[in-house]
């Protein structure tokens, strides 16, 4: 088994497929089990034989601009319709982007530990990726320094996550106005992968749309605030001449995002004060999970990453085990606890566990786990 | 404006919603207007609950399975559920191929008319286009000996197109079983792309699926057949090595094809007695407005290719005007009804216009058509 997501995952749903182990406990993907707003499932019917069609490339010209405004009253912007891409899901969208950026041959810096696809990703459309590493003894924390160092001339973009997705790390303020800036500066674009913006545990998450320029791409999805990641919708913030490029390369690949997902989220974000209701709520829960990891890492004496956002916790593998990799297989095949292993994010002395899941659930696997240390 | 379908989409859509013609008459895309099944409704309540979570890449396993049965009754074979891909639509599907096929440089051949996005998706990857003409005077049937002359050693994949987009022409059976050995010898993909599967209205389609081997790969989708284009479902039926490297590059693109759409599906393709029916009745609606557009263009005596399936048709351009383009831009911007420019297929002497809409907007268009000739 090759040490991708889909893998275990896939394996996961295999063996409680198959019965084999009691209860499989998934803690793999980053998909939270929160519900969804409970009115999501009657937009449906008001929208339903409207979804029949194709929709423009790029996105529905209604919900371009809902988003549009969205994201302008929240950062004090004024992003237009054209501003705004909307992909199947966070990760169509930076891919398209890099599919636009690599047409030649091109550099993608990526700070480790990095969300598993982006430099899957670069090197599917042939780009070179360079990675900027962080240290555990700074609770992968990236060094802007080390981040302006790797630019060099063939650099078309850097990609930064905050939240990020598996540390919890937020950019703080003026770092994330650094790289905006440099990014106009080095003319490169600076990919911002927000997809957890509502999981801000501390307040300290700040959007690069505040420092927004024309080589900002913020990026967003339902699949984290909403709890949708099946409905595969997502969207980007970005300069103009971006989304317009970006249109045409995805009207080559999918068309456009689902029309039904589209189209429900456009009666959604009509009402942007229930929907930022639902968000605080929706973080609530989160925060009720991630204070409950900390609390029994720290009791324990485990070695953990400290989440400032995202609904994940980066954890140290027991000594006794080699590599994350050897210890998240072990977890699945002995104890059907389904894992991410460290290596899959380029840190093989650590593993992810998704907190949004149910807290009976996670009271569970963490006692598992915690009996390898 | 550049020639490409989305661009006429797009346009015809903001002339609509700017209310300065009074009605907008859109023929661009082969988008049925055709309603789903009634049933289709239903389900989603159904399976609602279980759509809020990602699905494995490669596609939910029920109906992968589903899937297999379906294509092995029909063609009967032995497909098992390794043998299907389920992706955002048909398009998502070849792109996932293409890019797995074109890791290293490669050739494409493709054949003229040509569904638009061929080129455009090999381009992108980066791949080498190899085009094959045919000729308005055989009415655009292809050459086979000229299919066989053009693969060379860098021949990654050949793509063929039955029931034909744009020109609604039929592979004869010994043409597709010709194709399907050819590409076991000479080791290239044929990939068939055969989403009009039912709009065949001579009987004359047949499947490369019934001359299966490991290199050939057929493509169906919802988006015709059911008349949901904007729910973005596809799938392709492959050998197993096939789809096992797609699964790996689809979880870096999109994760997984939407998840609602997939479980809806899932539920229908349980009852394929009553989807057969509900195809007939399907092509039923299409054959009318194929034998309405038929007898109108023969008595105008204007030039067209015959439809032999698929739910569009191929038309001559008026004399006065030199290339498709001009046509239809004028069409658009002068009269309101949006066609799709030949250049968008590789042939500008010709338009195509999509039949499967409702009969009195055909006529209507038609009508104002005919009165450039």
């Amino acid at each position: 088994m090759k040490p991708t997501l889909n893998h275990f995952f896939t394996k996961a749903k295999k063996m409680a497929e198959s019965g084999d182990k009691k209860q499989i406990l998934n803690f793999t993907l980053t998909s939270p089990e929160f519900p969804p707003p409970i009115w999501v499932k009657n937009e449906i019917n008001k929208v339903y034989n409207n979804s029949f069609s194709y929709l423009p490339s790029g996105g529905d010209f209604i919900l371009r601009q809902e988003l549009a405004n969205f994201y302008s009253d929240k950062w004090n912007k004024n992003f237009k319709r054209e501003n705004v891409f909307i992909g199947t899901g966070g990760k169509e969208v930076i891919y398209i982007l890099l599919s636009s950026l690599l047409e030649k041959p091109g550099e993608v810096v990526i700070i480790s530990p990095y969300w598993a696809s982006y430099p899957k990703m670069t090197e599917l459309l042939k780009g070179k990726v360079k990675i900027v590493r962080t240290f555990a003894k700074k609770g992968f924390y990236p060094d802007m320094e080390k981040i302006a160092e790797a630019i060099g001339k063939k650099t078309k973009a850097v990609i930064i996550n905050s939240p990020n997705n598996p540390t919890g790390r937020i950019l703080k303020e003026k770092d994330v106005k650094f790289l905006a800036d440099l990014a106009l500066k080095k003319n490169f674009i600076l990919i911002c992968d927000e997809v957890y913006e509502i999981y801000d545990y501390e307040n300290l998450y700040v959007s690069a749309l505040k420092f927004f320029n024309k080589n900002v791409f913020c990026v967003f999805s339902i699949s984290k605030t909403f709890g949708l990641c099946g409905w595969r919708l997502g969207w980007a913030i970005a300069g103009e001449n971006i989304t317009k490029k970006m249109i045409d390369i995805q009207s080559e690949i999918t068309t456009c995002a689902n029309a039904l997902s589209q189209l429900v989220f456009r009666n959604l974000y009509k009402n942007p004060k229930k929907l930022n209701k639902y968000f605080l709520e929706n973080k609530k829960l989160a925060l009720e999970r991630r204070n409950f990891a900390i609390d029994f890492f720290e009791k324990k004496h485990i070695d953990f990453i400290h989440p400032e956002g995202c609904i994940a916790i980066f954890i140290k593998i027991p000594k006794k085990f080699k590599n994350g990799f050897s210890f998240a297989s072990h977890l699945l095949e002995k104890q059907g606890v389904s894992t991410a292993p460290g290596e899959i994010f380029g840190e093989k002395n650590y593993f992810r566990v998704n907190l949004a899941v149910s807290l009976n659930i996670l009271k569970k696997g963490l006692d598992i786990i915690s009996k390898y240390y």
